[in-house]
């Protein structure tokens, strides 16, 4: 009798309670580290009159939450690209391959495998299509920046949905010779290229399958941050959307789509904390277009959120029992859109601009002397950078990873974080954890600290590919 | 049918997978943040011939993990009153709060509902008895410096077994008045003192009430790092071994237990890595004492691994995409440990050391110059100090927290985290997220992100605490 209950028992859990995820949504939030999405709740907490505590995302309320490790096979400390491959393969790799391992031969990606399985299949970010972590998903490739080569296993992948802000390297070798664009590449092997969301409304329908990137004349590498952006720019939410919209039309079988938060990682390695929040805040939005569609399909849904590595060591504290978040909502863009507005001024005044009309500015842009005192120290760091890229007229760019930034720009910022008390390690990546939140179908998978090579085999598992 | 089969899958549920937790175990890291756990893990590994990866603790492999927040009702970042308090009591509190309200007023802890339900109560500590996160568990009084009033409140909280390193002012008031030693009340009201583990053994059988502490002559303070353990040092897998047994011992109702990790907080005000991973490692030792004890119960035992908060900002990484922590290994002793064995060298040859000899010293105690090579503006940096200290006698102690030290050792600790590729952000706490991980009876009741105020709540509910 007993043994009868316990068959009963974990025949009734996989069916009740465990269907299968014939539709899968994986969300990577790249760099985003646990302690990305933490500062980001209690960021949006301070802004309800300086609240301490957390305002909650959407998917931190998953009801299961954990840890993920991400070395690499080469190294303590991960890139995008071995990272990207152990989301996606489920093993690991040398720092630069795309889904190939130490031998340089291919490995089989989750995507592949949904495909396999007969599922319709989307890659989405709000990078380039072929930057490393969409990439690690359909192309298969030794080096990350050989992006034309990327592009050209886009339609070898044979997917369904491809989105992001465009192709990094559309007409040129990684040897640096012109080659064919890649986009009547893509339109004969049978992929209509809609530029932007209106565009890709006229022409779903008609559509077998897509490339949705942004607009002519926008920048291919990237969707602008949410902090900057602008009406009519495209979105994550969008492509999100899009996409479920573009899988699930005709003969359902299910789908798998991943989505890339992208530019958490530029802000991240930029250590631009407001444009991070922001960003963060902006894929919890793609997420909200994927949990409506869960609330649709609740016994047959998957959705996985999680990150690649973290990104600039963040650091809640500076060593004084409190933080200052709040602070950061006076910044009206991000450091390269500061950095972009000072170089604006710069041109537009000849570079004729008074210490005076500088603090007007930087209390417009930044809410420096107004919402936000700063003290002397500040002020007068502030004011050497003004004397030389302004008086002096020396401008040394500040760089990082994915920006370049005027004096006083990376000087604002450094600012910011001192006063919103948030600490950052360096510019580059960390070994620390990154968080795991699932909701739906095969989330029983899920629950003990795992290692990023086990998240794509559990969601392989719970959606039934082989 | 489909309900009665949904009314049969719940009922099954809750008594086959989900007895009730009749044995509770409460680890508590302090200062644990969760990269505290992921560089431990990874130190270990890389012991293995430099394996890049991580070699998992016991207590990481727990089939729930999930992470926490710990922010107080006062601050952005806790201390470890108002986060012990959060811990036991369910409630948040201002910094520096021992289980009392914004209101002063005493707020009722688990340790205390465990009593009430019948269990016998264990309280234990790898520090003083009367610091904040025990105390936090049996006393309740407006500052956590009240070390007198917090040891007097012990024996009225009545529970059944205490342990730690001993008592920090067993005669003074908070008030600085001279007071009636706290052993004799402790003894009035039926406690049995036991110094150091083999006292305890030949106590035990007659003691009704045990109170566990270290030798006369040992540091009250705490018990010592485990880097710098001696063969006769009390452990705290000896207390976890101890509280067992005593509250195991005559008519068994079940028993609930906190146990306290902590110097791990003090290692990480002092950023001092070796350290902090050795003694997380320890606690490791103390869980495996509760694991043994779970498996022969694994129906009735719960254990719960969390931290108060996170110490320090350690990211685990410099910027240059790896690690080193195997250099670490060649750290003899504790950043303390190291600092006091300078101080004898200088008293031992009446401060006339050669530089040849510090070297020597240094590269038995660190492995600099021998396994771990260091660079020259390392070695001028060793070297300035010493001319300060050694050659112009001029000793100015680095202060963090919980320690002073000898300039030279606190400038050899920054070099190994150097060379480790170890970041700190500053000596103080961080708001980062705390992890938590779970087995046992009620570990269901676990998943998702949680407050730390949740974690005494539903230990409450997995043990029929009312």
């Amino acid at each position: 009798m007993k043994k009868l209950i316990y068959t009963l028992f974990f025949v009734l859990i996989s069916v009740v309670a465990n269907g299968q995820a014939k539709y899968v949504f994986y969300f990577i939030g790249d760099g985003m580290g646990v302690n990305q999405v933490n500062g980001t709740e209690m960021y949006y907490a301070e802004l309800q009159n300086g609240r301490i505590g957390v305002e909650p995302l959407l998917f931190t309320q998953f009801p299961v939450a954990t840890m993920a490790t991400t070395f690499s096979a080469t190294n303590s400390v991960t890139d995008s690209a071995a990272a990207g491959t152990a989301l996606s393969t489920g093993k690991k790799t040398y720092n630069n391959a795309i889904s190939v391992g130490e031998d340089k031969k291919p490995m089989e990606t989750i995507a592949e495998k949904a495909k396999k399985a007969g599922k319709k299949v989307g890659i989405a970010t709000s990078v380039s299509v072929d930057h490393a972590t969409p990439a690690a998903f359909y192309a298969h490739q030794p080096n990350r920046n050989m992006y034309y080569e990327i592009a050209l296993d886009l339609p070898k992948a044979n997917f369904d949905f491809y989105a992001g802000g465009g192709f990094l390297k559309p007409t040129k070798t990684h040897d640096k010779k012109d080659a064919p664009s890649i986009f009547p590449i893509f339109e004969e092997a049978g992929y209509t290229v809609a530029r932007g969301y209106n565009d890709y409304k006229a022409k779903a329908d008609k559509a077998q399958k897509m490339i949705l990137i942004q607009e002519e004349g926008k920048n291919p590498g990237c969707l602008p941050y949410a902090i900057d952006q602008e009406e009519d720019d495209l979105t994550l939410a969008q492509i999100t959307e899009s996409a479920i919209d573009f899988l699930k039309k005709g003969k359902d079988k299910g789908f798998f789509l991943m989505v890339e938060g992208g530019k958490i990682d530029w802000a991240t390695h930029g250590n631009d904390a407001a444009t991070v929040f922001n960003e963060i805040k902006d894929m919890d939005a793609a997420v909200k277009v994927a949990y409506e569609f869960y609330k649709k399909h609740p016994k047959e849904t998957l959705i996985v959120i999680t990150a690649d590595h973290e990104t600039g060591g963040i650091v809640l504290g500076s060593g004084r029992y409190d933080l200052n978040l709040k602070a950061l909502q006076y910044q009206k863009k991000s450091t390269d859109g500061l950095s972009k507005r000072i170089s604006e001024l710069r041109k537009s005044k000849n570079n004729k601009v008074t210490w005076e009309e500088m603090k007007e500015f930087l209390g417009q842009e930044m809410g420096f002397w107004k919402e936000v005192p700063i003290s002397w120290k500040q002020e007068r760091e502030l004011r050497d950078e003004f004397e030389e890229s302004f008086v002096k007229n020396k401008v040394v760019f500040a760089e990082s990873m994915y920006s370049k930034s005027e004096p006083i720009a990376a000087r604002a910022k450094e600012i910011i974080n001192d006063i919103a008390m948030i600490n950052w390690a360096n510019g580059g990546h960390s070994a620390g954890y990154v968080p795991v939140f699932v909701i739906g179908a095969g989330s029983h998978l899920f629950g003990n600290k795992i290692d990023n090579t086990e998240i794509p085999q559990r969601i392989a598992k719970a959606a039934g590919y082989k």
